[in-house]
């Protein structure tokens, strides 16, 4: 999260991937995650759902960041965070995340960034495909999973196999030298270098698939592109994680029925649909196994993300199954165990988090 | 709408997109635009809902298409008609539409259209590309949008910027000298050179995208596909509005999401999708912003489709507001305030047409 | 079906288009094709709905294969079976299937397993192209329809056209040189060789598209990849019909919309859908004309894919067609009108089966 206070106008850019004002005549309030945050948000600050914007921004800044994160995160639910640890900005880290919501947090190490980080203390081109690997292998010592923002940096349409090392040594030449500070990595040969790096350590590689912020092409971020990678990387055994995936989601829930090692998390797409929640999770439950979907928020920036993303997906998930048990299509026992699997089991079980005492979560 | 009286064979017709008889043992009726039309428009008539076909168009053509017309625009609730006047066939001008309905009309310029009239005024290629531009400022005068109809002409997967003058006084040797009087225009060299045209006198430029006739091959009509254009008319301040967009809608209200400058329009996927209208509306209401979508009918040829996509899209969006207002997921304040926007306040600030008296559209 | 018994361990399999083992701590029984198993097979064989897994498969074994076949067949209200005898393995034939049921079947051809057979009895190049086409013509014949997996051997991104003799020819001698028994035809000149052969006898044409199993790239699988060979086929007469779909089954219904000889069916994705299975034929029933889409069951391997095909499809479209009467949305008679058509008619009409004297088809 953002550690700063938000500024009003700072918070309504919070709701949204644009990266624009609001179209005139129009506000980021005015969505339906922008709605979602009026309906769960203002009651834990002692103001009534709906309240107008103002109001809960005045109350918010009256209470302050720190109390306002700490009774949104502890009523999220949520009791392990894993935390992309490569967003730029000035963000809390997994440990104060964890700290304010009372809960645990582990970390979910972004290759991009990681090889940025590698780029800035690797002026010779030369050295740096061992020291981005070397460095991965590090990072999976204490990282729960990796993750990569292909889709936005060169689209998921990217060679599937694993690139020579002399095509990654040219790679990394040209990368190196055209390099200014801040300058992000694009290109495919050395994304496809560190993805290959992260499959060999075997932790979960999550992978962004879907809707996102205006730098994607969305068309690119199909994750169906990702079909000859998914085939490619199968011997290694390494779990993939499909992100979000919206509008697509229905095609990564294909691909978690088809492939072993293929799990997919709608993530975002939840908190945008808003009170569409249930409708976006219930495309996905068509096709994914029920042990290979998996809950995320995708918070990021605000507290209210944690909070407004767990409420909508928990109550999506609950709204369905009592449906179908209704119906007769699920029986009560089936419906208890796929919303413990999807809510918490899958996830301990594919990032081998440790196991939480019995408990209701919320 | 058709001036002529429509014979019973032709009002089936009008009821598809396809250009072909129906197949064998079938009906144009025997779909959901046909069964909504059965449902709303015979009681206009003094019929009962859903009375057979043949029972229909012969009150239909007992009353007389003039009288009918009137019955079934003025049901419509709808005060102000954008026309796209760029349709071939013996049509109702907007001003006739108008007067029919009890409303008011203004025009949207087909740019296509507008080119081929040029171009039969002139014959020297040459001449083409200052004359283009200078109609297309002239229509700027007195329409309040352009639309584009790209996706059927070139598919829009097009190059995103404005072609070099070059480029364009030999596109225009090439159509012009290889055109017959009728011959409509695909060079996307041509089509780039008017929507860039367009994007520089500010009027809204509507696009459409999805689901049209069989001259569409409907993958080269997905919205995504101008992510590059989007981008690259940005600066101008442009607004795009992309039409209909089924079966890619939710990709449509992304776009509308992450650009600013982006609107979103199902009106034709609505009135097709029939009783299924307010599965469609849900899923553009997912990502669309509230203050970008837009409603409208794509009726034509038949004033009955004026009144199916205005009950059926009213209806649709009526249904799900009280459902998410009963779910306590809305405040009822919000949902009428949204029904208001999307109903008409949001076309009526984006195409700049003047406020109507506080009273109830019907 | 599988003729042999089914071994509890191949049971699960039979259950998913994947060719792994379930993901560690993951069941195959653990998704909505499994649940809707559970829901409605158990009760016909004397148990409650929703047992567990290990009861079912117990009390399966207990009563022997050709019972528990005979009872889940008569109790699907399957009356005519129309079978794709071009799988692999040791299965029933159309006949054993219709004698087991108590009802009939007629055989659809497989066109790449024709030709697989024709190759291996054509050792000459030269003799290929007019062996497959007499194949083709001597099975026309017997079949009511041919089928063609494109999708999975060479994508439908096809060259619409039929290919030249030469083309034919020279693909020919490549394919009979390189190939070993077992050899899978992929070539696509041979593939659209078979493709117009078959459009040449005038039976409908079975395209697979959309989900299948993991040999297929599923993007190479949309069916409106197909719009060129739909276009280029249109003057032969030949029906098209594009099977399964998802998750493009709205693309589907929408070719079936725009071209006269273009049908939808959506089999497969009824079935894995499960308890969403009205959500996935209400989205088909968006666009297709009623007289235009089918209801198959895509069933293989298991009785019980026969039953819960057919019951989770009726199911689904009884509930949205009460649920549209209700709403005043549809007549009555018009929803049984309908329901006739898809359930029985439309099929009957397009493959010239004989009718059925007028009886509840349970």
């Amino acid at each position: 999260m953002v550690r700063t206070t938000v500024a009003p106008g700072a918070f309504a850019a919070l709701l949204t991937e644009s990266d624009a004002p609001p179209a005139p005549g129009t506000s980021f309030f005015d969505t339906q995650l922008g709605f979602a945050v009026r309906r769960w948000c203002p009651p834990l600050l002692g103001l009534l759902p709906h309240c107008p914007p103002e109001r809960y921004l005045a109350r918010r800044a009256e209470l302050g960041a720190g109390e306002v994160t700490r009774r949104l995160l502890r009523a999220s639910g949520i009791r392990t965070f894993l935390v992309d640890t490569g967003l730029p900005g000035d963000l809390t880290t997994p440990g104060e995340l964890a700290e304010a919501a009372g809960g645990d947090a582990a970390e979910v190490v972004r290759l991009e960034s990681l090889a940025e980080r590698v780029a800035d203390h690797t002026p010779a081109a030369g050295a740096y495909p061992e020291a981005a690997v070397d460095a991965v292998r590090r990072a999976a010592r204490t990282a729960v999973a990796f993750k990569s923002v292909a889709a936005y940096r060169c689209g998921l349409d990217f060679a599937p196999g694993p690139p020579a090392p002399a095509e990654v040594r040219s790679a990394a030449g040209r990368w190196l030298t055209a390099r200014r500070p801040g300058t992000r990595l694009t290109d495919p040969v050395l994304i496809r270098h560190l993805l290959w790096a992260a499959a060999g350590t075997g932790l979960p590689l999550q992978l962004h698939t879907g809707f996102g912020d205006p730098d994607l092409d969305l068309r690119r971020g199909d994750p169906l592109l990702l079909t000859g990678f998914i085939r490619a990387v199968r011997h290694t055994g390494c779990p993939l994680v499909l992100l979000h995936g919206y509008p697509y989601h229905r095609s990564a829930a294909c691909l978690a029925q088809l492939y072993p090692h293929v799990y997919a998390d709608i993530g975002l797409a939840v908190g945008h649909a808003g009170v569409r929640a249930a409708a976006v999770v219930a495309e996905a439950l068509e096709l994914a196994p029920f042990g290979k979907l998996l809950f995320s928020t995708d918070a990021y920036g605000l507290p209210e993300l944690y909070l407004v993303g767990a409420r909508l997906f928990t109550g999506a998930l609950s709204a369905l199954l009592e449906r179908w048990v209704a119906e007769g299509a699920w029986s009560a026992p089936d419906a208890a165990r796929v919303a413990a699997l999807v809510c918490a089991d899958n996830a301990r079980r594919l990032y081998r988090l440790s196991p939480v005492p019995p408990a209701s979560p919320g």
